[in-house]
């Protein structure tokens, strides 16, 4: 036990009237939505990297935060960051949480020393998560942050880093195998590219493209039943980041022949960075069919970087879980946390407030999603809006070509008349539920 | 004859040294290239829209230019038009033109009577084109103006609107072969949506892809030769546009079999509002296949919406010259002025100095990126960064597997050692060019 | 009477379980909010301009519209205009407006004709006020839409031009004050450049200037009790617009010396442009004591250019009027919804809609706003935050200088303890009244 | 002597047609333009914190470089570190290099020792200095990277922090008197605010102003005769930092009476990050009459962040240039390169040859400048637009008030006809130089 979260109990649902900054006002994992748990249906994980590796830094200034697992540079310390990472999920109760690699265990000297540390932190939480109902949503490999990586992982111009990058996610499936996780993750931090001066996009996506078949083939060798998951994100730490949006991944997949075998992990905050709102790559990926799971998170729009935020704006997470419910809502994926303190916020119960607020708004985005759709108002909406594609001349038109369509449109002279979108009535709508 | 260019002589190329503002300082439509005439590289078009049709407005403010030909909604002045564009052409000596059917004619009041309109101009230009080297770079259609398509062309919840569409691409495409243009491009002004809240974006998207296969299969059906182009945009009309950059128009061609139909019409301005540089969007394109043709003009980067001025940074255009060149350059594509005078530029002066700094600076991008491919200093350093993967054992390990490259890497200690990327180095290296 | 708005009756208050998309759920313009009338509070204007004057074009289309007051050209439909603008104050109930005097009168072939239209505009104006309870909350000047303006008002480098200004501004102060005005706005859409290459920018500002202190001598000539509002906004129609943001305008307002007599008009449109949230604009020209009206809508933030949309976000909006509170309220200022339908939102209902929605989302922040002052947890934390300095031995040290400061701080080995600035929890805190 | 620049001769001017990445091929020293020597034109100094004391990490990694001063953190390596940044100076040969002290040297654990360590390297520096030419253009401190100052150093809650602040600003002044620098800089990092929730903005503005002052009275008790300045940046690492731009900046200045006293450095990066031109920032700054000195570098205007690029674009510079040399040239300001390496740019090589580039930008910039400068062609363009105004009518006009220039616009009917703001003429004309 370290005494990092001492004094603080672990957390309850108290309903909406509690002023408690510790309680949960919203967030009641046992109250049936649309017929499954609120728990089930927001499937939360706790993301190791910025609750317990991150220390505060920005670019602009250093560590602000003090641990009792600093430095982390030793096993000993990351031991004492897996107690206290997992007395926090003791606290907040949540189903899940997710790690990197470089998150959980120091660097080695060498690949083998690093992989030593690794197997011997995972074997750490496989004990721990033994007694403890939490479970790992999904594991990835940190493949952006060591030196070796400033080039990029699979896309790097030295064949020698996709060599060491796919030993690496060797480990990192094997362990999420182990610990039963339920999704691995590819998150492509440095595929992409500074310059083009320097760079063969055609050959870097080729390779990134046989690298993630590598990925699904040992997926499949191994018999991990997990999704194999890429997350888009547009630029930052790269110029440009191969993986942009859930509509370039789509593409890419589509190039590679991965469309039926790897879905997508949104983030909030890199559909921003992207030109898009969330609830936009959501409903992309929906449309295509590679809806995987979420990182939760909010991002500032005007500052340009990845703020990773905890979410706090219930209106805009309502129309997140409004589409991923619409899509059927999460099976193997879930809802995680991306999402870090300010470096303001140094002590332990700002570390937990953060979580109770985020888990709260998801819930208030959740119950009013589930409310409109009970409600049907914006489906009806919908299909009022395109009711005229339902009759069977509609289809027939589908089916024909310029040349017949202009006989028709010429002969009858059709003359479309426009009709409201009705937007604001939608967005009325929809205030009536978050 | 109109007089609206009277006093305005055929614009000379007179070299670097001339003042003269109406004489071409670095374009030279004659000299040679890498092999090619210079007006055979660039094959410049003008747009009769930002040229001839627009008038100055913008969202805070009425007309600005009073021009002999307006009010436009007559067949008179739609000649008159016609005239004065056709004398620019003869003052510019650019070899291409490209128009909207919205744009040359007024519209009627039915589908019939435009097209009446159209097709009466449509003669008109032809009988101008007989006795003038000027050609058809590319035709389209405006399906974005008139309120019919305030929520969408083939994407529209209305069928009508779909069919309306169809048959005016139909009499667009039959004008393009009249004249022997050598693209036909759809921009998907409002292919998009203002709301999710009212939009069924699967349904919309099976629409266009049904759409655009009508559009490819008419093509064959009349024997049209030249390229069908579509040409991305994210934003601007429409709050999402599907078209959103090259990339996504790459993954909606595959998705409906089109990847070997249909190319990309790339714009400077579009890129920028995409959060790319215009060089990404051509290398993209060129990596993917899919290169057609360039609207060139310059973007505001700081303005987020289209501003459509006409290029004036050499650094620029030399890098996007230097990925067409590297792609083999032109072939039935062409570099067309998507650009408009800013709308305090009252005066015809203004319109042809617009247009010869515009060319000039395009010639000035055009000869830099040809000396950097024959210096061959950027080719160079890519090939040696990425000499490690034209070895046989880097090519093996690509067809391998995770686990082999494990045993590997873990059996070896590889450690890789990261390498300068010299991105400074290579900036410098342009410099000397532009 | 118009037909326009026929069977919409007047709009009521039916608490926040109706499901009538036209009553109120939560503007109760009687209900008490720290002791004063919600109505008092928010003291809500319709714009003359979305509402009546703008016919849904956009950069890339026309008129999508519909009105019985088109074409908008002519004496006899400006008063149908107006016949149909009192008609919908009778609806909505709301206790003010506001106009451009181009919003309300046809341009006329000369300086005396327009303002003979506008006389007898206004004096229709006055006879129907004179019957209902709503009033002028600002009368403004259209300075920006008619080709004259093209290059700026006061700043255009033509005098002639700011003549025309001047003598445009002094009919809409008359009118302003004839109607009993509560406010005068000058919002300077033209003021600011297009390209620096053409532009004196500091004979720019110096007669903008000079004009602003003809503007307030003319106020205290004419007697006229109302604020002298400047509307900040960064760019667009104009690349640069001098009235950039609050902290630029009251650098102006000082070098001119008129920040004792002219404040701020902010909208939160503007503010995103900027790179700023509402509430830092509000917040900001309260710490400056200008904080004088706002114009309320909601700008998309990824869109780069003023989407005047009608507020929907909660959350946003309770923090823009938390600040108003905490400045004292609204004495002479209000919210004056500068938002407009979307152009596919095309029926009489959508306005009235449009309005009914924003109005309740305003008291909806309202409420919210006042009930975190009345729970004092928000200035608490700042109390406390600050406390260290309201010690004497901090403000001695205030009032004294580097050396006698270094001395103690080397001295005394002084070495601060960062402490929590606690934003999520104060985040959370807010979500328990948003 | 360290061995890092080992083999790296001092870099020789050679011309334009150089092929030597290690040459000069446009800054030649004592080339004189428009009667100064280029050297004394431009001024350039050497960041210390970029290019000796940054490692390569970015939000996502950590360091690439591998240096001989490596690990910073000792007075040993310090001293290393300086004697590579004067090898480098020699190499070089620019006229001035600038430092924060926590570039320079270690912190120690208490104020006294960091202040210790200081004063050891600023004699080791007044040492290598008094056998060189290199002088100091600016010294300042750097209150943002450690933790005490994460919020903020003269507007922390923390009075403490002011006073540690002050204190350290002492040290610094004085250091930069006892080299000779020519200015001494404030750049507020973190004198701004991350959330208004915990903020009180008007406390912490005057603390800032109260700060300012002291600043200004400090330096005329000693006597330092160099600029004092004050660099305006938006946003990061602060959500809003207070110093936001050139015209937010002279409001705060005039706010606490020290806008003759106080000057500003303006950066490139800075402008772009406040949605202006770098040409925007001095040309206001200098009609504001506080245009002191320039950070040089570049910004991507897509990344939202503080890149910090070397100038490469050659066309934006000359713009730059124009401006400065407008105002009458840099006085005791210069030209300091804010710019880093990317972080793949790791040999010793690459340092030198950034700079280089740089240094050729900025002289091919300047003569461009000056070229247009001496041509005379954008003066004579705003003389001619702006003539109306020198006559005698448009003077009595300004001095005027509104009822009068209402009966002389009324009686004469004054009609202004817009005239042609001629900017793509004025473009190509400068495109002529650049």
């Amino acid at each position: 036990m370290t005494d990092f979260f001492s004094g603080i109990a672990p957390v309850k649902y108290e309903g909406a009237d509690s002023t408690n900054p510790l309680a949960f006002r919203h967030y009641n994992p046992d109250e049936v939505v649309m017929g499954k748990r609120m728990e089930d249906h927001l499937r939360f994980a706790i993301a190791y990297w910025h609750s317990f590796a991150w220390e505060g830094g920005d670019p602009f200034g250093g560590q602000t935060f003090v641990r009792p697992w600093h430095p982390q540079d030793q096993m000993a310390t990351a031991k004492v960051k897996a107690d206290a990472a997992f007395e926090m999920f003791d606290i907040l109760g949540q189903p899940y949480f997710c790690w990197h690699d470089a998150d959980i265990r120091p660097e080695g000297d060498s690949f083998g020393e690093s992989l030593k540390n690794f197997e011997e932190i995972i074997d750490y939480f496989e004990e721990k998560m033994s007694t403890r109902k939490v479970k790992l949503l999904w594991g990835t490999a940190n493949m952006f942050s060591h030196r070796r990586w400033m080039s990029g992982a699979s896309t790097n111009p030295d064949p020698e880093v996709f060599a060491y990058s796919a030993a690496t996610v060797k480990t990192c499936m094997d362990a999420t195998k182990k610990l039963g996780g339920e999704n691995y993750v590819l998150w492509g931090g440095r595929e992409g590219y500074e310059t083009l001066l320097n760079t063969d996009m055609g050959r870097e996506l080729d390779h990134m493209g046989r690298f993630l078949n590598m990925v699904v083939d040992y997926k499949h060798k191994i018999g991990f039943e997990g999704q194999i998951l890429v997350e888009p994100k547009p630029q930052e730490p790269s110029k440009h980041q191969y993986d942009f949006d859930a509509a370039t991944c789509y593409g890419f997949l589509q190039k590679y022949g991965l469309e039926n075998e790897v879905k997508l992990n949104l983030e909030q905050g890199h559909a921003i960075l992207a030109g898009h709102s969330f609830e936009h790559e959501i409903a992309t990926a929906a449309a295509l069919g590679v809806l995987g799971s979420i990182d939760m998170n909010r991002n500032d729009y005007q500052s340009g970087w990845d703020t990773d935020q905890f979410p706090n704006n219930v209106p805009e997470v309502a129309l997140a879980y409004y589409h991923i419910l619409k899509d059927g809502g999460f099976t193997q994926g879930g809802t995680n946390f991306d999402a870090k303190l300010r470096r303001q916020s140094l002590d332990a119960d700002d570390l937990i407030a953060a979580h109770v607020g985020g888990m709260d708004i998801c819930a208030r985005g959740l119950k009013a999603a589930a409310a409109m759709i009970e409600d049907g108002g914006l489906e009806d909406a919908i299909k009022d809006r395109y009711a005229g594609w339902d009759t069977p001349e509609a289809q027939a038109m589908l089916g024909s070509d310029l040349a017949t369509i202009f006989d028709k449109v010429a002969g009858e002279g059709i003359n479309p008349a426009p009709k409201s979108g009705r937007q604001e009535m939608l967005e009325n709508y929809v205030n009536r539920f978050v």
